[in-house]
């Protein structure tokens, strides 16, 4: 599938600050940039690095003066997916884990899976395998915590949204990888681009690694699994955050787009899966 | 410099578990492994693992029934440093980052440093760069918080050390991450066999990236810093933890070693670095 | 019934210490004290208070210098209760509150109902009164949180406690009391000897304003509800610590009895009220 | 003095909601209510309640329906406050402790004195007495921490304002609170009525106990201590909240004011009593 995205960033800028974008699509094996760019208002020190760690792209922009800054990227991108009975899955040996899978089991920063094991013995430890874990902790998720936009910031973690039981995309994806982690289940994070989101937005679910593939979940439902366009992967939003700013700017504005290039786009949501009992990955 | 080391670990079995254990040394361009052993008193499945992440080196065993179990490793080791003078580091141009060193500017689950901004810029603002920053973190925990034996646990962060003002050396260390961090200066976790560390055991400290290289730093000043051999390097003990357990097994014992195998030792210590004016690191 | 309690509490002085003790009985309605007795190995400014607020008993001592203290008190109690009917409570006016029972709708250190408001809903919404919401939090805390000495300090609460999902007899309490209060049922921390209870120690309980009496629950099911003698009632161990201490003295040794003076006892447990569909109340 | 002082709230109910008020002005030894009034907009069970501790007033309106909700008091009060020489303070025996002063000692929801005690040590240790404690502390606030209206909810307490260096009126008080019980120097909570604050609302400051009176400072130096009209004295937020709900019904619009209704009204703040070296209380 190929689709456009784009994300206009404004800010109001307040003295001397370092910005860590990560904002551009990934390339992987099933995801191509077909072009790309990104814009900067302001003439400003301007470096990009590729972390190794996961591959991800990140913008440093470092400003020493105030007033406003826009930041714009744009690219055309083609991503491909795979689909897979969910029987063979279970038929792959369950002790198989990819060694790149291996840091994927510790707790991070906004998935303490370390504190919430008891809890997800109580409620997932019955499950006979990952991915029974993965789509029980995703239904549970979009059934017990509540979608508010404003209910968390940029601290909350999966330890506070089962406390609250509210919050955003990236509050659902946390505890979901948090749950899953804690019961022996590789879970990492996604931030992307997603088609259909409403409103438009950055988007974030979850991949949980089974067998071979690292297939993907989305506890919101708020948009088709088939429409997200990989930016970054990470333990959690620790890394792969949209900005990670040294400084107190202000971000003023922000629109983010992502549509479809091709003739007709036909959504493959988590119901159909079910329906079909398969399972997504983006490739 | 050459050290033997070797760490000899008895757990109670209880039931069917899973052990992530990062006890082999690291193989790095300055640290070499001359040899090592790695044994299990059970037959058990045992599958070793070297995530991309850092490379470092995890050996996965899996155990079914009850009982005891021992895990024993030994290795020959031989390291080496660099010395440098501070004010070289001060010439280097400060935006300069490596780009695997970005990760270890964000928060991570021990090291909140998104949480402290505010009281690094109020304690530490002031310090003109990240040797300065590095430095002063170091001496303020070594003079503020108390070292502690049993005082905290395997969830403790460096805000829980940060609040109740004690801890161990995993705790030292995650505080002076975070802190640096908060401050824009990349920082990262060493687990290591450490020599004439007293009592003996595991040790951990703290790197800091300046200019080209990671220099470490030990709030504790147990051990001398050229002593250390290199386990693992991560955001935090969650990346390097010496073993992550699915299961509730008990450790009953455990004994870790560290012998300069060269006829004499001459203790590098923070205290003999500052007299210099120097850094060091561990290459 | 009658019983003769004793605590015998042995320190180690370093420096000087302000100590607050409540290990007094106290004297309500229903519990009389017959004789007790207070003495101190030292010669120290000993002040008694009895604070407006639930007529709490407290001593505090001073000490200055070092050495070993020994606090020992001894009191023979006359208690009653009383036992009342689940159906004559569901007959009461709902609405009904005593003035007094109005703070212990609102959190308190230890339980943080504000906190726990979204899970309560969750767990126990569904129950329809102030009897079925207490009974219902009591046995869920006993089946779903496992008492184990040692897994939580004298800084643990109500949250820490959902979240670890273990504690000790203060821990199950403050899990309890903030669970009704989110549900608006007043509840409230009670320290008591308590006679039967193995090992022998102080025990903590929780109480429920229905209608026109505090009744009490156990969610250790430790002891018999019958057995208890009142030190303190409070929000939470915050108003009735058994020992609130400002210096670092070492508790070294801590004894405490409860025996019964009557012929014979019968215990009354959970298992014999809920057969009988009643409940119990502390006079 | 005399002050008109009124609050006028307007809530959109959404299904049964249980609300217990604390917004009529208490009356004390040296503060008079000479006539008082409280209007709701419905026709709902009203109940007033006096709580024995604290004598505060609270007013439980228990609504079913949906729809808007106004709630308006409005009362004029005689206040008067008494002037001490921080020298005849000093003269006091520090020892001295009032029976109703001591549970002011103790941990509360919103000021964890427990978790704070070594950070307290640290900053504010080395202070001679209870005076220099709680004006020491209050100035510390007001230098450290950034007042900023959102940036906490009611949730935050004196441990997340210490963390995160910023709040509102109520998060000052709270951590100078938790400060200073930490230094065993007994302090409280007071909502009020605040002429002069700007803009206007219902302030908080705090209350510390010295040899025979409570004497109040305010860390935001946002109003006069003179000023003040008070609502409710409680260990924090938790005992003398505003508004504490059961339910979901949104704050719509709130408006309080606070006017002198005297000629003249000569301003005493914290600046005046620093250069007369003196304290102020509220009788």
């Amino acid at each position: 599938m190929n689709f456009r995205v784009s994300s206009d960033l404004s800010y109001t800028l307040r003295g001397p600050s370092t910005f860590f974008f990560a904002i551009k699509c990934l390339a992987t094996g099933g995801q191509r940039i077909l072009n790309e760019n990104l814009y900067t208002s302001l003439e400003v020190p301007t470096d990009d690095f590729t972390a190794s760690v996961g591959m991800n792209r990140f913008t440093r922009i470092r400003t020493s003066g105030s007033g406003a800054m826009q930041v714009r990227y744009q690219a055309d991108v083609e991503t491909s997916t795979q689909i897979a009975d969910v029987a063979s899955l279970l038929a792959d040996d369950p002790g198989r884990l990819d060694p790149d899978a291996v840091p994927f089991l510790f707790p991070s920063r906004y998935c303490q899976s370390d504190r919430l094991r008891q809890q997800a013995l109580d409620l997932f430890g019955h499950l006979p395998d990952p991915y029974s874990i993965a789509s029980g902790v995703s239904d549970w998720i979009y059934e017990k915590v509540t979608y508010k936009s404003g209910s968390t910031n940029e601290q909350s973690s999966a330890v506070d949204t089962l406390e609250q039981r509210q919050g955003v995309c990236r509050d659902f994806a946390h505890l979901a990888i948090a749950m899953c982690r804690a019961l022996n289940v590789p879970a990492r994070y996604v931030s992307c681009y997603s088609h259909l989101l409403n409103p438009t937005d950055f988007h974030a679910v979850f991949e949980v690694f089974i067998g071979k593939l690292w297939y993907v979940f989305d506890p919101t439902r708020l948009a088709p699994l088939n429409g997200l366009v990989r930016v970054a992967t990470g333990r959690d939003a620790a890394d792969v955050s949209v900005c990670t700013i040294f400084g107190d700017p202000i971000l003023e504005r922000s629109e983010v787009i992502c549509n479809s290039l091709d003739g007709q786009f036909v959504p493959i949501t988590r119901d159909t899966l079910m329906a079909a009992n398969q399972v997504i990955a983006l490739l």
